[in-house]
């Protein structure tokens, strides 16, 4: 049996960036759901009760990658008690032509945290106004980071406001991306301020009340919504999908039971039914999304196994080319 | 974070052995299903239809067991061809209290054959007449093999019989029996023979037509169906439904889809949703699966992640004890 590759989370880190090379691998996946050729099954989910865990389990076979990825991501909610980080993981490339383990991706969700940007630059880069000024983030941990640093790649705005319930932590994540950005960058206290003084916002909560409230919304604004992806959780006022001239979901059929869409089904402010473009449509230019510099447009991203392919081909194309990793006999 | 072990198959192969510990462990977590706090869900699985394979994910979580497991098993029919295994795989143990991955289990599908023989033990030592003189098995493959020695470690017959479509893999088949075994092993020609002269059967071909006719059935015969694993699958003619004392499922839910209980129900020979006690049930003591000597009785086993768990957890203590495999940083 060939050679297996194994990958650490230090590896992962240094040859994996949050730059736009993997920002196309992300959105060469989109383009690719949108061929309808592309194998996703449903997210297999198991809960652990006793020790407040559950884990996901999503894969994605992408025509046009030689490699399939299957994510094992843990989340065990009393962990910081222990010292120990909530989320984890690993990623697994098997061969779409023959089966074998390619390579273990020990990335400790490292590699979740980038595709997950990278999705966000990609609505961003199809959504979003062609000239952003000020860019809002609401939420102030890992992904508010990351997001911002990954919208800036495809608008390069000059400020970034951000708001989160605790001023403290928001302070720091403000200071964190003027740092890394190089740009001016502030907490806001008041989020409907952010949102009016924003051609771009993204929430990046795991709020189950809406954050982001529907009389906020203004003409030539975007919204990505990626805190939702379980069944409780929403950011954005359901009565905001009556002002929208595009909602875009990362996958429908996905958003109807995760995502923002949910609850505005619920809500009755959305037939049950209703089609809806994905994103991979619009990048496909088989669906428009913005039309018009006034449009309101909202961006609804939980997460596909077809971006865990995408950008586990990359670090493993990275890594192959780096002679990085350590090949283990299997 | 903490190191992660790394069992290689040929670690996994000189550690796990299909001996009375591995039937124990396997039986422990059929004794844990059936208390219903097992959690097990639905196998995830995806087709890849250009390289005509599949992959398949199992996982549950045990009370009592300090680990899960998620077994991940690809299936890729063109491999031979290739001069490739069409089965390998892997499994990943993980800590049941804080999700941290464990260990990784190259074991390219050998702990699956492992647990899946030693379930036939379980099914035998619940489920087969006392006293068995013959045994016999229809399929000569890997786990005609297993399935013969796992019975002989809860029945010590005296003679094995072989059946196979092709009489030379038959023959070699009997021939590695007899002198793993050292008893008297011969192919047989005529399967209903081979049922009349054995008290325990297995069954272990992926056949999609019976290759157990109901009208070879005998007072004092226990059958182990363990080849079916798909819903296009199964190896029982359903009329033998009509002449059992007991039907006794591996998982109800799962038999019901893909066990030889798919096709007794699609022919009209038992109700939808008749229930059944599990082999956990059984071996718990809460239900009765023979109750005489003359009973018929089957066993139907499609594989549990219940399974994947109780073997790899055994996989991991006994690397522990022996300090085996390669710790890895994470």
């Amino acid at each position: 049996m060939p050679d297996i590759k194994i990958l650490t989370e230090a590896d992962l880190r240094s040859l994996v960036k949050l730059d736009i090379a993997a920002v196309d691998v992300v959105e060469s996946a989109f383009r690719a759901l949108a061929s309808g050729e592309v194998v996703m099954p449903p997210i297999l989910s198991m809960e652990i009760p006793s020790a407040n865990g559950e884990v996901d389990v999503k894969t994605a076979y992408i025509p046009g990658f030689d490699g399939f990825a299957i994510k094992v991501s843990p989340g065990f909610f009393d962990n910081p008690k222990l010292g120990l980080p909530s989320l984890n993981g690993l990623m697994i490339l098997f061969s779409a032509s023959t089966g074998l383990v390619e390579a273990l991706l020990l990335d400790n969700g490292y590699l979740t945290d980038v595709r997950t940007a990278a999705a966000g630059a990609v609505a961003a880069r199809h959504l979003a106004p062609e000239t952003v000024h000020t860019a809002g983030v609401i939420g102030c941990g890992v992904q508010a980071r990351l997001q911002i640093e990954a919208a800036r790649l495809v608008r390069p705005f000059e400020r970034v406001l951000v708001w989160g319930r605790d001023p403290e932590r928001a302070a720091a994540c403000a200071a964190d991306l003027g740092k890394t950005l190089g740009v001016e960058a502030r907490a806001e206290a008041d989020p409907a301020r952010l949102v009016a003084e924003s051609q771009l916002v993204v929430t990046t909560t795991p709020s189950r009340e809406p954050v982001l409230m529907a009389d906020w919304l203004h003409p030539g604004l975007h919204v990505t919504a990626m805190g939702s992806d379980q069944p409780g959780k929403a950011e954005i006022d359901p009565a905001a999908f009556g002002r929208l001239a595009a909602y875009v979901p990362d996958r429908l059929s996905q958003c109807r039971i995760q995502g923002e869409l949910r609850v505005a089904v619920a809500a009755g402010l959305v037939e049950e039914d209703r089609e809806f473009a994905e994103l991979g449509d619009i990048v496909a230019g088989t669906a428009r999304g913005r039309t018009g510099a006034g449009d309101i447009t909202l961006a609804d991203l939980t997460g596909t196994g077809a971006q865990d392919t995408a950008i586990a081909s990359h670090a493993v194309a990275l890594a192959a080319r780096a002679g990085a990793g350590t090949a283990f006999g299997s």
